[in-house]
């Protein structure tokens, strides 16, 4: 069923998304479907509980300058690729709060998977004992999700990298340890 | 007529806006509409196209860290603003490539509108010539785009001066002077 509705989002994106199109490719009654999922909200949602049940785990190339960088690249590829399943799960997200709480989980839940990036770089002594593993994730990812989501500039090859290197310097001059700003 | 279509947004969302409500709230033939602006995309593409002819200009308040953290403050207070207005464009921008392409123009203007911020910072003697005033304004501003458009996260008011601190500190230490990696 999952797959079924992957299959309808990559060829017509949220708007073609129907119930109808997603049973009728399933072969699954409709019925059923609404019983389940009550709408498209609701199917959404369950591809996004999908997502976050693939056992992904955050990368280790032994270093924290590596591991954002493979990160960043990793974020970019699934941005763009083609269909663009993450671009139209994006956009239901917007309409279906189903769909915006099931991102926020998935979202949240791969963060909490990152942290482990900065718990090695203290351990390693790459960073300050105390360092805010999440203010430093977002700092380092949230430039390739904003050129790729909102700006809308094509993939930028150099950026990956460039956002990592930007969020490593920060955090070596200790941006994300002690409290934040009053 | 476009305020007719910030209010009928304001209202009823993306999936409320029609051009027969937008005309019937500005008092304009609905036929006149069509012929002017086509679609509710066109419509919302001269929103955001008026939304860029407001003279704004960048903070200044004599430092790069104030006046980034006194631009976070103003995205904050936009992207948080009720009725959520940014919220509904940011939408129609996935569904209407009309709409994206705005959007694409208006945030490309205010990046460039707010390249004197790092230009100031470089006289000032604050930031290395040659920094790359882009890099270094997404990488201040996109953590709090990131939390309130795709993390949905409730607005985090120690976000704005944090974010601005993380650049400020990454771009001191050179991080967007120099080339971006390879």
């Amino acid at each position: 069923m999952l797959d079924a509705v992957r299959a309808e989002l990559a060829e017509h994106g949220y708007d073609g998304l129907t119930v109808d199109a997603v049973a009728a490719r399933a072969g699954v009654h409709r019925t059923t479907v609404y019983r389940r999922w009550g709408d498209v909200g609701g199917l959404l949602a369950d591809v996004y509980d999908a997502a976050g049940d693939d056992g992904w785990e955050a990368p280790d190339t032994g270093s924290l300058r590596g591991d954002l960088a493979a990160l960043n690249h990793e974020i970019q590829a699934a941005m763009s690729a083609r269909p663009p399943v993450m671009e139209a799960l994006i956009a239901a997200s917007f309409r279906s709060p189903a769909a915006a709480e099931a991102q926020r989980r998935l979202w949240e839940d791969r963060y909490t998977r990152c942290e482990v990036i900065v718990e090695r770089a203290v351990r390693r002594g790459e960073l300050p004992p105390g360092t805010d593993a999440r203010r430093l994730l977002v700092t380092a990812t949230a430039p390739v999700y904003h050129h790729l989501v909102l700006l809308r500039t094509p993939p930028d090859p150099a950026l990956p990298d460039a956002a990592a290197d930007a969020a490593v310097l920060a955090a070596t001059a200790g941006a994300f340890a002690g409290p934040p700003p009053a």
